[in-house]
């Protein structure tokens, strides 16, 4: 167990990583007068919003406290507080760096790139590597607690209950923040759009815009607090289910050893991240993507070696385990970590290739804007769902290969090691906000075109990292949520056998082959859910862009004097609207895969029985992943498709037969109709499915808990 | 075996039917000489496409063909001969029907409305029945032969193969037709609309419009040809599966007599159609919507008596028999019968409130287009998600219920009873095209106004029924596939039972359990084919609908009489351009769904061994059924309420803040883009995913008798 301390000093290095960064990016110039005080406006949405989230979901979050203490402990009870506490943070302190280091970006941009890039990464790195540490520290500190001085045996249930309340906390923040910030951020940038870009045709941030401090507070709510809280949430739950595993597939010593394997992993890729932050740096050709990519490469190998040292020098190259039948050793293992790896690898390339401006699906659509609004939706749906085939099947050969090397085990130890990066990638993608806030300062505080045009640049770059991460997180969520699915049926398999007379798993045997219509009806209920909750997720969106449209169109029409630049549009009205619209959305969308594993289970508890029930509970949650990966990629991907497209057109493009068209063309408006269909799909509704499959099995965990309780 | 001469003897009535009304059809009055013209060219149009499309698809045909006598037997070749030769008849008669009634439909519509209705509708029962009828005729007649002539035993597995050859050589022409016409017609229609009603601001159906003929011509060859071959083979495929499970259930007379259950069921249902037609009226209230829910209630109830004879006084009501461990009586049949029926009405009831325009989902739509182009798609998108959660529990209550009621036999019972119905169904549905030709053909011949007028009301329901249609085809689909899939797995059962030693099938036992990593593998990898295959056939339309774009502008720059009407435009360029494009484009993505079965067969038997590979192309079909189930209905679901939120500014719309939008302003535009996208949605990706999900599954079928033989 001393192993345990290195992984916490290695969670504390990240804290105090995020420390160092933070001084130094408040140390850093805040522009003039005017840009502060955007800036501030900004940033008081931002805390706003962010506080009124948090206090809406407290109040869900007491209640599910005291639910967890009853059914079950209250070291789950606490465990849960733990993971939502921890989430809610890393989403917090991000944003509030992130808050801060837009306008130190904009005004280091007016002296150089690297200046810029030097504080909107390093803002990103603060978000990314709180997320990988507090997800370290949260789980590996409540182990050995629950371990030491409690007094609990590491395989004890008491242990792996609280471990997995841990993740349901994550879980059910990372729902809310995702789904409250995604509503929040595209009601805004769908509202704004539309009447700014489209039917007033003023520029994007333009100052005239009423909506255009809430675009901007958005950017920091959703993609930096919302995806924050997302990995978070993937990383906990993903190590938590590993644990699992290796608690109920091995006995005494080697159990321990293989529970805090997945921790060494990540404390390991916590410091290889840290590293990796020092690797980017622009070098003579000025690619801001080449100076991101190096610190994720070094990061990647630095990460190899590192595995290979743990395998090597901890675990044991040619240790053999046994687990459920199958035979491996630590080398397995290691190569296991580096399947992860690729995937990640194959993953950021193909989501870069269907979202990346100079490849074919988001040329085809640029070229059907030509024709007009409706073949650029077309044909953007075609390349959305086009984008799901490869990522899926980097994912199926994943499970192939590393089932092939180590079993359910090896698929875990994949999917870890993937994650583990999670600090650099979330550093790739905390960077996008920052500087698109940065784009937002300099239109607004009028400076000059060259500062535009660096943040611009990079800006670019952040749509990119988005959409790569987007990716990313849904990859290793689907693979994540398939080991969480293992945990389930291992762990009924584990209470099966070990049931007290007269309990309720007493002579349960569950049969999940596809050949039982319960498992058929689970697979399509599981695969309604993203679906609807999509469904709903976009009407919210809808609901919440058409608001904001009505209430600019207002302000126009109220203050002629907006559009001449003599009045000041009322930016806190699209602030306050969007905050009310997003909490209130937020709510059913976030208890549907909540309520769903108990409805069902209850519902066919009543027709069929025990064994129905826990066989239809079980195939519901294979069918809310392979549903929900698909729904997921095709909008993420689709979305970052549509935007590029759109970003084409704003240096002119070139169609096939030779003609240009330029910003504020037909096409380009065309294109622009896309980029907001595009934007609830890739923002909102796409990366809220990933949590969603996760807590609908966590969910389903948890009451299998409850039911040997 | 007596009952079967009944069988086909109700098939043969069928086709009197459709004899006798073909001719009462061409009795009408053809209308004056420019009318006639028209409709020539349409039909001109119609027939060069279809001869081509079959043409193309009977070089394929060949192919497989002979590769089935190659590896399976002479009886299984010609049984997929006969289902490919009859779903093809089945389309190209009723097209050639419908492309006479449409102007005789116009002609009618000039001196009354219930006139109209009455051609338009026995045109579509003619298609109908006929669907039904050969469908019957085909499986009958050829079980007959192979069980009388040539002397096989019924549940002979050469018998079996050669039934399931004929559901192929269904499923491969429907792929191809749906594929090819749904591409035609939206190709025409996409790019008609855009530069039509969009840029040029001419109505629909406008003689000025070059695309106009290949329009009306792509409602013949989608909508009603491809319609046909869909239904055909959704109808013989899950007769076919509902024999082959009686087959290996019972044993003796009693599987005889079950095998024959579903051709009773399909005989009397066709004979109730019939029926059910002559109640198609027009009352008093003049509701064309009420005339025809009267012959299709009519229908329904007499097959509620029909099924109540058949199962009391010739199965037997307390007769008891044994499935799979389940034992039941004849009167649990009937109940299943009922659970079918009952699906049917209210997957057409959910349907409606999806689609229809006086519904919420609508109203959002048009609301939404208030707010312009994006809003609009956001909304429509939203609701196409959304749309999938009622008819999917539906159809999952249909499961529970009727697995309860008789197992699996029970299940496949149900949607036996649902597909019964098709001839009224069908009739329905064709009754679309020939309305919206004759609402053309009044359009570009410059009928009175009040003609117009009559035929929009005709077409206006039509599109209704075409929705409804289309929701009653996926949620069969739906069921018929579960049901193959059972085949499948007992097909493996049985096959392994039964191995020779030395045979492929010798110790195979496969597992399907969830928690096995190939089956989820095989659910990922059959869930991401109707993702693909979606995206495929939404970009050739898009491909298709740009190219009509630019030959339309082309047309409009080069002859500038043609929109001062002073002159003509050239028609057959768009036709002719369509023809091509179809028939290219629907290759591809057919062949998608005929090849994975056999690729995931090919690399899993390469990696994991036989047991593996069998359970991940197992689990491949549940994949393509779970997730082809919501992608297919939110594509039809949210493209019918596309198409009707944009017929809401027809009228004009009032907005929820009262102000009324007419045709022709801002948010109509907005609606008609939703339209646009929502139209390969509903008539070309959304619709081919049916005989997608079917094809994979029959394949696999197919690939079992090819091991065993």
């Amino acid at each position: 167990m001393t192993m345990l301390y290195v992984v916490i000093a290695c969670g504390l290095l990240s804290v105090l990583y995020a420390i160092w960064a933070t001084r130094s990016v408040l140390a850093a110039d805040q522009g003039n007068q005017r840009m502060q005080e955007i800036a501030g406006a900004i940033r008081e949405g931002a805390q706003a919003y962010l506080t009124r989230q948090y206090t809406t979901i407290a109040i869900v979050g007491v209640v599910v406290f005291l639910i967890a203490w009853w059914l079950l402990t209250a070291a789950a009870a606490f465990g849960f507080l733990i993971g939502a506490v921890l989430s809610g943070a890393a989403g917090f302190i991000g944003m509030h760096v992130s808050v801060r280091a837009n306008v130190r970006t904009a005004q280091a941009a007016s002296s150089s790139l690297a200046a810029g890039l030097d504080i909107a990464f390093k803002s990103g790195a603060i978000t990314g590597l709180l997320v990988a540490g507090l997800a370290l520290l949260g789980v590996s500190v409540y182990f050995w607690a629950l371990t030491g001085p409690m007094g609990y045996g590491a395989t004890d249930r008491t242990v792996i209950d609280a471990l997995v309340a841990l993740g349901f906390g994550a879980s059910l923040i990372s729902i809310f923040a995702r789904l409250g910030g995604g509503i929040f951020t595209k009601g805004a940038d769908v509202g704004g759009d539309l009447v700014g870009k489209v039917e007033a045709g003023i520029p994007e941030d333009d100052p005239r815009n009423p909506a255009t401090i809430a675009d901007n507070v958005g950017d920091n709510v959703g993609d930096c607090a919302g995806m924050a809280a997302d990995l978070f949430e993937t990383y906990v739950v993903t190590v938590v289910a590993t644990m699992v595993l290796a608690s109920i597939f091995f006995t005494g010593a080697t159990a321990v050893t293989l529970m805090l394997f997945p921790l060494v992993i990540g404390a390991a890729c916590v410091v290889t991240s840290i590293i990796g932050t020092f690797f980017v740096k622009l070098g003579a050709n000025n690619s801001i993507m080449g100076a991101l990519y190096k610190g994720f490469w070094a990061t990647a190998v630095l990460s190899v070696v590192a595995l290979g040292l743990i395998v090597w020098l901890w675990l044991g190259g040619s240790t053999t385990f046994e687990a459920g039948g199958t035979s491996f050793t630590g080398a397995s293992l290691f190569f296991c970590g580096i399947v992860g790896l690729v995937v990640t690898g194959l993953i950021i390339w193909i989501t870069e290739y269907y979202t990346g401006v100079g490849f074919r699906p988001v040329r085809s659509i640029a070229q059907a804007s030509v024709t007009g609004h409706g073949t650029n939706v077309i044909q953007g749906l075609a390349v959305s769902l086009e984008a799901t085939a490869l990522p899926a099947i980097v994912i199926i050969a994943g499970i192939l290969v590393s089932y092939g090397l180590a079993g359910l085990f090896g698929i875990a130890i994949a999917v870890t090691t993937m994650l583990a990066l999670a600090g650099m990638v979330v550093a790739l993608d905390a960077f996008g906000p920052v500087t698109d806030n940065a784009g937002g300062i300099a239109e607004m505080a009028d400076l000059p075109s060259e500062v535009r045009q660096t943040t611009d640049a990079l800006d670019a770059v952040g749509n990119t990292t988005k959409a790569v991460t987007k990716g990313y997180a849904i990859g290793s969520a689907g693979l994540g949520a398939l080991v969480l699915f293992a945990a389930y049926t291992e762990d009924l398999r584990f209470f099966a056998a070990n049931a007290q007379p007269g309990s309720f798993f007493e002579g349960v045997s569950v049969d999940f082959a596809l050949s039982n219509p319960y498992v058929v009806v689970g697979l399509l209920f599981g695969g309604l859910l993203p679906f609807l909750f999509g469904g709903l997720s976009m009407t919210a969106v809808g609901r919440a862009g058409s608001s904001i449209v009505q209430e600019v169109r207002r302000q126009f029409r109220e203050k002629p004097g907006i559009m001449e630049g003599k009045e000041k549009p009322d930016y806190s009205r699209a602030v306050d609207m969007l905050t009310k619209a997003a909490i209130k959305e937020m709510i059913v969308p976030s208890l549907l895969p909540v309520l769903s594993p108990l409805v069902v289970f209850a519902v066919i508890y009543l027709i069929g029985g025990k064994n129905e029930a826990l066989a239809a509970v079980g195939a519901m949650l294979l069918g809310v992943i392979v549903t929900g990966l698909f729904v997921a990629i095709s909008m993420t991907a689709g979305g970052g498709a549509w935007d590029n497209a759109k970003k084409s057109f704003e240096d002119g493009f070139i169609d096939k037969d030779g003609t240009r068209h330029e910003k504020g063309s037909e096409a380009h408006k065309a294109s622009v109709t896309g980029d907001t269909v595009g934007d609830p799909y890739k923002d909102t509704a796409g990366p809220a499915v990933n949590p969603m499959i996760k807590i609908t099995n966590i969910i389903a965990l948890l009451l299998l808990a409850v039911l040997a309780h």
